[in-house]
C-alpha cells in the first residue's frame, strides 16, 4: 500500500480534528480512527467513523433514560448473558464504518454479507487504481486434495516462479490495455489528443479480478461480529481471514468487553450436535467410545474428535 | 409525559457530558441531544447518538480518503442529485438513533419498518408504566364515510364525552386489575405478602392497546426518510404523523442539507403516472380536459386534478 | 377456534384445487395446505402456499441446470454438511407463507424476527373479531423468582379463578365499549342509526392484548429454522412456542431432511463455550471438576453440567 | 451461450414434469419454465421457481381465508391502487427464483440489490466455463463528454478492432493462464500428471471481469419491481438493461396485471419535485415560463422540460 501524499495530508487533516460531544466516545478507537492499517500487499482498513460503545448495549437492553454503565462489573455480566443466549437485538445497537482497500476477488465474498451498506468506488464513473494482488511465496497454495474449497501445500521452485509471472504480467499487461482502450493513463493524462476514449462501464471488464477496489463498508455490531466469525474461521479464505483479524484488533479497541464475550462464546466456542453430545455424555460417564452406535458419519465423528483433542479416538 | 425525578436526572448527566472525538459532529442536533420532546399526552422522543452529517454522504458517495466536504455549494449540488436520481446508498452511511415512548398500537404500526433495530421495554420482564393515551376532544374524529381507513368529522357533545369516559375507565381498571394479578403495584410494591403474582409475560395481556410502551430505535439516512415520507404523509394516522413530523425537525437539525432536498424530492414531490403525464402534456398543449379519453379512473383524475390544484376540472 | 361456514367452505374450494405444474411439489406438505391447525383457544396457523423442497436447496448448492436430485442419500449428506458448517443461502431458496391467528401480545413478539414478510389483518379498515385469549388453568403461572423473564409455580384456587374472571370480564367490557363507540358490532350491524361511530383506528386502542388478530407470515426456509430455534425453546413464552411446534410440524412434511439435520444441528445442539470446552476436556482426560479454575460465572457452571447431565456436579 | 447436450437434455427433464398442486399457478409462465432465455453472446436467464400469482396481492392485502378473486375486475382495481399508494407488503406475497448467467462485471452491479438471495457458482470449489463477453461492435461506445457514468457515441474502424482484439486476446490469453495454474483444462482433463495445480480460490484471481459466471437469484414481488425499475431505466449500463427487459417480459407472464400497473405507476411515471410542481402549474395556470424565479437549476429545468416534451423551452 502506498497512499499518495494527498491521501497521507487527507488522513491527517482528519486526525487532527478536535470536536466537542455528548456522545459517548470510544476512547482507545478514537486513537487510530482514520488510520490505514496495512493488509496484504495494496490493501488497508481504516475505522471511519462508530456509534455507541459496550455501554451503549447495556443502556439498549434496559430502555434506560441515563446512561447503561452503573459498574463495569454489572456490564460485563449483562453483555455476556446477552451473547450466550442469542440475544441479538442489543448489539444492533452500535455500528462502525469501515473504508477498505481489497482485490476484487475478495470484494466479491465480502459482498455476501448483505445487513451491511456499502459505497463503492465506481468504474462507470473514475480509473480504477493501477494496484493489483500478487500473493507472497509462501501463501502459493496447491488445490487440497480433501477439501474441494481449500488449500494444501504450498507450491515451490520453478512451478510458483511461473505462477507468480503469470499472474504478474497478466494484470499488468490488462491494465495497460485498459488505459489503451480508455485513451487515458491511471493518472487522468490522456494518450492520443486525436481519439475518444471507450466509455469506463466498458473498458473495465479487461481487468483481472486481482485489481483492487475500495469501498465504504458500514455495519452494527451484531452483524459485524457474525462476520468476523465466519470470515476469521480457519476455513475462510486467507486473503479475506486477514482482514477480519484486522478488524477484530479494531473491535477489541472498540468494545472490549464484547470483543472479549465474542472470542468465548463463537471464536472458540464448539457447536456440538445432539448426537455428538450424547458421545460426549457417554465418554464423560466412563463408556468406551463407539463409532458405530453414535449414528455420526466417519467425518462428523473426527470432527468431534478433533474438537475435544481425543486423537486417539480419531478413526 | 411526566419524568421523574430520576429520569430527569439521568438525562442532565448525560447532557453535561464534554467528550472530544475525531468523529464529525453535527452542532445543531448536539445540543438537543437526549432531550425529551413531548409527543401526544405521555410519549417523547429523544435523540440518543447518531453518526455522520451532511459531509459523511458526500465523503461515501466519492469513497474519500479525506473528508467530503469541500465546498458547501458543491456538497448541496451532489446532495440533491443523488436524492432525485434515486442513489440510495450514501445516505446509509449516516445513522441516528431515538428513545420514543409511543402507545402500543401506535407501536405496532411503527415497527412495520423493518430496516432498523429496536430494543423495546420488555413487559415479560418489567412492569409497564401507568399511562394510557386519551386523545384531546378535537382528534375524537367519526369513521370517514369515504375512506374506510381514515377519519371524518369530529364528534362532539355527549358522545364524545362518553368515548373519553369509556376510554379512560377502561384503561384504568384494566391497568389496576394488571396490578392485581401481578400482585404487585406500578412502583414495585407488594399488594399482599402471603400471594404470588401472575407471571408478567402473562398478566400484561390484561392490558388496552392505548398503553404507553417505550424503546430504542436506530436507523440510517435512507430508511428514516422512507419512513418519514409515509408517516408524516397526510393519510398516516394522526397518532404516528405527530411523531414523524417532530422527527424531521431533528433531521433538518442534523443534516440540513438533506433535510431540505427530502423536502422538495419526496414530501412536497408528486408521482405522477404515464397516464398522468399524458393529461398534462395535453393540457400544457392547449387541449380541452378529456377525462374519458385519458384512460384514468375518475378517483385517479380527480387524485391528479387535486395535485395540479385544477378545482375546476374535478368531476 | 370456531371458523364461520363460509370460512370453511372458502378453505375447502382451496383444498379442492387440481392445478398442474411444472414445479417441484411437496407431497406431503400439499395433504395439509389451507386446512386450519388448532392452537390455543381461538388462533391456528394454516400452510397457504411453498415454494421448493429438499431437492432445491442441493440444486441451489450446486448452481445446477437440472433438477437437484440425484440420489437421495447424497442430498442428505450435503444438507446436512450445509446446515452443520453454517452455510445459509442455499438454505433461503425455499419459501413458506402461513396465515396465522394469534393474539396480539404474541404478534408482537413474534414480529421482531424481521426477515420476513408480513400482511396484517387491518383494525384501521376492519373490526377485529370478538375473541380473546384464555389461559387454561394449568398455564396460570406465578412470576418465576429465579428468572425475571419467566413462570414459576401453577397458581390454584381463588387467585387462579380470579385471575380467570379478569381476564374474560376485562376482555369482554372492553369489547362492548369498542363496539359501543364503532356504534357498530362485530358482525357489522349498525347499533344506532342516528350516531356517527368513532373512527376505528381510534376505536381498537381500547382492546385489551389477548384480542386475536390474523396475519399472512411469509418466511424463506433459512429464517424459518431460526424463528423456529428461537420461539420452540424451553425458555420462549409457552404462547408462542405452541405456534413454533406446530410449525416444526409441517417443517417435517415439506422438507423432510432439512428437518432432520435441524434437529440434530439445533435443537438438540449444545453450544459450548471456550472456556467451557475445556473443563469437558479436563473432565474427558479423567482430572476433577475445578469450578474455580474453569473462568466460568456459577451460573454458566451449572448450565453447562445441565447439557452435560452431571447433576452431580452441580453447585 | 451454448448449452452443453447434458444441459439441452437436464432442462428438458424438468420441463417434462407433470405435478399436480393445489397451489395457484401462473399458466402463462410455466409455458416457458427452465427455458433458457439468450442474453448477450454468452449469457441467459431461466425461470426456476415461483410462488403466488396476481390473485395472491389481493388474498394478502385482505387476510382472506379463501382465494383471493372474486373477479378479475375487482383485483385490477386493488392491485392498481395499492402499487399507486406505495403499499408495498402483498406484493412481497409472491416469489420468483431465476437462474441467470452474466458476465462478472455485470453481477457486481447486480448484487449491490441485498433483499433478494443467492447462490453463485463457486470458483473457490469448481473451474469457471471458459467464456468471456465481448460485445457487438454498435455497443462499443465512447465515453460520454456529458455524463461521467455513461456512453457517448459509438466507437469505428480501427479503433473498434483495436479494442474488440484486446478484449478477445486478454480474456483468452488469461484465461490459458487460468488453467496453466491449475494445471487443469477447462473440461477438467489435467495438464501435467506429475504437477499439483495452484489452489482454484487463488488461480481465479487471473480472469477478467467479462468472465461469465452463473447464479440462482430468488426475490419477492417488491423487490423485483425495484430491481427492475432501476435497471431497465435509460440510465443503466446496457449489459444489465438486457437483463432486465428480458426479465420484464417474464413479469408479464406471471402477473399480467402487476406488470401493467408498474409500467403505468413506476417505469413510465413522473416524478415531480416540489418546485417543479410549481412550474407546472404556472404554465398550466397560462404563465410564460420562467427560469429564475423557479428555483431549479439549470439541468433540473431541462429534466422537467424533456419530461414534458416541452422542447422550446430547454435552455
Amino acid at each position: 500500500m502506498a497512499l499518495t501524499e494527498q491521501q497521507i495530508q487527507e488522513i491527517k487533516e482528519q486526525q487532527s480534528q478536535e470536536n466537542s460531544t455528548k456522545r459517548v466516545t470510544s476512547p482507545e478507537l478514537e486513537k487510530i480512527l482514520y488510520e490505514a492499517i496495512p493488509i496484504l500487499d495494496h490493501g488497508f482498513i481504516r475505522v471511519i467513523d462508530y456509534m455507541g460503545d459496550d455501554s451503549s448495549i447495556v443502556q439498549a437492553a434496559r430502555v434506560s433514560y441515563g446512561k447503561g454503565t452503573k459498574k463495569v462489573s454489572t456490564d460485563e455480566g449483562l453483555i455476556r448473558y446477552l451473547l450466550r443466549h442469542w440475544h441479538s437485538t442489543p448489539f444492533e445497537m452500535c455500528e462502525i464504518k469501515y473504508h477498505v482497500k481489497l482485490p476484487i476477488f475478495i470484494a466479491r465474498q465480502w459482498i455476501r454479507h448483505r445487513t451491511a451498506n456499502v459505497n463503492e468506488y465506481s468504474a462507470r464513473y473514475s480509473i480504477l487504481d493501477k494496484e493489483f494482488y500478487i500473493p507472497t511465496e509462501d501463501k502459493l497454495a496447491a488445490q487440497s486434495k480433501s477439501n474441494r474449497q481449500g488449500r494444501g501445500d504450498i507450491l515451490t521452485g520453478d512451478q510458483a516462479q511461473e505462477v507468480l509471472n503469470i499472474l504478474k504480467d497478466d494484470s499488468t499487461r490488462t491494465y495497460q490495455n485498459y488505459e489503451k482502450m480508455l485513451n487515458e493513463r491511471y493518472d487522468g493524462s490522456v494518450i492520443d489528443e486525436n481519439k475518444d476514449g471507450l466509455a469506463r462501464e466498458l473498458a473495465r471488464m479487461n481487468l483481472t479480478l486481482n485489481s483492487y477496489t475500495q469501498w465504504y463498508w458500514k455495519t452494527d455490531l451484531l452483524n459485524l461480529m457474525n462476520f468476523l466469525f465466519l470470515r476469521a474461521d480457519i476455513h475462510a479464505q486467507y486473503e479475506i481471514r486477514v482482514y477480519a483479524e484486522a478488524m477484530i484488533e479494531t473491535l477489541k479497541k472498540w468494545v472490549p468487553i464484547t470483543h472479549s464475550a465474542f472470542l468465548d462464546y463463537r471464536v472458540g466456542a464448539a457447536h456440538v450436535s445432539s448426537k455428538g453430545l450424547q458421545v460426549i455424555k457417554s465418554l464423560l460417564n466412563g463408556n468406551e467410545a463407539n463409532f458405530e452406535k453414535s449414528g455420526l458419519s466417519k467425518r462428523e465423528w473426527n470432527e468431534l474428535m478433533e474438537v475435544l483433542e481425543k486423537k486417539d479416538l480419531l478413526i
